[in-house]
């Protein structure tokens, strides 16, 4: 965060039930309220950290209406509904400094081929290009060097910022973020091997992204062989995930960073994979699966699972055999130990 | 796939032998014998799905010149010798349409800095920047916003999607194909550690990218320290991999997504590493060697080798330790019986 | 290494205190002793190697001055106090060829908006976009096709090179080199799970990048929720590294490739990730930790700790249980040979 509000104006999106104390510092982030300092808007989110409210030194703390301490000299408390609702709409508000709406238009930079349709609420930043055919939709915001491919859409109110590449024919819907650097409609990774060379199999289908989904920095998803590689409808992927060819996301997925799907692989809705997992490709996930950080999925899994480790398998088993390991160098001293006490008794018995 | 063909040019791209009923539907998409709907083209590629065909809704089937079966109201049956070569032939001309050959010329958005030499059949698209003493050879198409660096060469025939880096100095060859996003030619990873700092190790090489390879979305590629780091012919890299400094990679091997090869390792021809792998730096892994998704390198392999699991040992091994690994509870239980019947012995013979 | 001397130049450089035998061959490369062909200059920087001098075929070898062997024929021997200081002069003098100081000034085909400051000695290159409010600082230089946001400020003699994207109100300290795709202040991955559906936390703080920070290809790096993402003056960074939102990351640290640090990790100084390696969110990693490649650190790491393995535990510990992993076959044989033992023992008392 790195706008000013006074106190008044914090006060004014607060609407506080009451006010206690007074501050004239301008408030220049947020932070927790053990490391705020004098010139931050501070809140108490969860009653557990009731006891560090005395101690903050933050100018502004957003406070359930019935907390009865006093403000620190220099500190105004805001006594509200519910704080993390309140901070919310700072948030919100700070969001819009942060990311102003910007002018409809063609940025005299930017280069649109004729056969582009460009609605007239959207706007394309400078040095995009937007190919012949593409259709643009009702406030999209093209930030900068994007590129939209031939044919390719995208649907109203998609924001896609710098650096992003959206692939001939591919297809994005309403309400999408795009961060930087994605590439949408790469071609999917197929080769035939014929008379010792890979011999490349054409890959002419399409990306198909749902609406409300957001795509991480630098991840990359491929277009499918034929048909379409789909991300369902309100799917939130993070940076540098790789998503293959003819893959098929649900709705309401999660996807953290560094994941990747392998080609043709079907994940159902409200998947969750943790960081750095991966797939085999062909694989059907099922609905509400969660994978552990580092899984590695090699088999179909059962909607509703929690799996994890490599290859993955039942979260509760994966961690119970990962406790066994860390105790292998005591089994074979257990075992040692009774291969001699075997001994023994035999030389004694005989 | 997003174009129309109607029944007759389909058949003319097919040159049937016999033709059986006929279709009305434009053909906009192509789908497998099951997920097949009207308007798509289908096919039997592999005499195993064949009771698929009967159930098949597609408007159009390619099926081998032997099929006896009879086309559903409004199904066009094409017998061909090879439905697969023939998917093929379709797929090249979809493709045609999709990435339709680019007018040459340079763009008047483009940068070309005064001492690079574009040849005369070279496509410089919108936005690109081609630095000085760079070489830019024949039918290249640097499709846009690409950059090609002091002195770099790019090889007749290929082609550089949105937002690809080439770096100065370095050399890519023929029908070369970079996916968006690519970079060759990062400064290695190399650094001296003096008085309780990183120092750089200035990374003078260059790469050189072999004839025929494809290289996928967002794959970075390092210059090497002196020389250079080498891609040889005809080898295909996925999307998100990354290559350091004086890594050398074969001829016809591929790197699935997300592998990840250190400093100086160097890889032999037909080498194939499964996604997510990684190589520790300074090895040799021979000609041929395979490695399973994930699989941590960290031991030179021999050629012929196909290695799996982290680190990485002899497949067949690894499969075997895994499934006894998931044995270990019982394993345990095994040894405390043995304990505590080892106990009971001692008791009753004392 | 592309650039030409002839050996008049590298003397000039070397500064010899003896020279031996003569050579005609223009200097086009750098190669080790073994790999030297006729053009390269080579070196003898580690002793070990003494025996390959006599059979390397570089046409000029820097030598220590107590070197007592002769050149072959076309060979020219130097003889400096320290052939590696001398080595990397003239790695200096390459690379100042290879990237020659710019031209101060705003390349006419950038754009740089009203209310940008861009120093007088800075360099702004082709197609590269400066938004309004960004302070630019002296000598640095935006290579080509950078992105620099509303307010984002770049500290004095930084390099951004072609396609790096540093979003809104970031900062970058001074002298940092950001290598070709790198994603400074995308959005962090935050979202609260209400009625069914995954709702965005605004993120609205900023990423703070110190001074002789170094960060390889596409690597991303997401801005804060409130508050900084923090990387500490000196650390360096590889290619395709995943940083999340509320990192920080201390001075001095290496982070090898493909590294993912979960949001709101903190990294002590002089800490090392191996290759590939990841951290949960949320922890402490003191220190001067290491990691080895592939490490999967899911707990806090004590300063001065060396972890291996997925979960990452201490390295001596993780190296003896894998190894006592590959003998699980030979365990499992001698558990049941016990088991055996056992009943043919009770049989015989029996």
């Amino acid at each position: 965060m790195q706008v000013s509000f006074s106190a008044a104006q914090i006060t004014e999106i607060a609407q506080p039930k009451v006010t206690r104390g007074s501050t004239h510092e301008t408030i220049v982030a947020i932070a927790s309220l053990a490391d705020a300092a004098p010139g931050d808007l501070t809140f108490l989110g969860n009653a557990k950290y009731k006891g560090e409210v005395p101690g903050t030194r933050g100018s502004i703390v957003l406070l359930p209406s019935d907390y009865v301490g006093e403000p620190a000299d220099g500190q105004l408390f805001l006594l509200v509904d519910n704080p993390s609702v309140v901070l919310a709409r700072v948030c919100a508000r700070i969001e819009r400094e942060l990311w102003p709406t910007p002018e409809p238009g063609v940025h005299p930079t930017a280069f649109v081929a004729a056969g582009a349709q460009i609605s007239a609420g959207a706007t394309i930043g400078p040095l995009c290009v937007v190919e012949t055919g593409a259709i643009v939709g009702s406030r999209v915001h093209l930030q900068a060097q994007v590129f939209v491919g031939r044919n390719a859409r995208i649907g109203d109110d998609s924001w896609l910022m710098p650096g992003v590449v959206v692939a001939a024919e591919c297809e994005i819907g309403r309400r999408v973020r795009l961060q930087p650097g994605v590439i949408i409609g790469s071609d999917g990774f197929g080769y035939e091997f014929v008379k010792g060379r890979h011999e490349k199999v054409p890959q002419i289908g399409s990306v198909a992204i749902g609406d409300d989904v957001e795509i991480g920095a630098n991840s990359t998803l491929d277009r499918a062989r034929f048909s379409r590689t789909v991300v369902g409808e309100g799917t939130k992927i993070d940076n540098l995930v790789q998503v293959a060819h003819n893959v098929t996301i649900g709705r309401h997925c999660l996807l953290c960073s560094q994941v990747g799907i392998s080609g043709s692989t079907a994940l159902g809705d409200f998947v969750v994979l943790g960081g750095q997992a991966g797939t085999s490709g062909h694989l059907k996930i099922g609905n509400g699966v969660k994978a552990g950080g580092r899984a590695g999925i090699t088999t179909d899994v059962k909607a509703g699972s929690f799996v994890n480790g490599n290859p993955a398998i039942p979260y509760m088993l994966e961690r119970r055999i990962v406790v066994l390991q860390h105790r292998l160098p005591d089994l074979f001293k257990r075992v040692e130990a009774l291969e001699s006490q075997l001994a023994d008794a035999k030389k004694t018995s005989s």
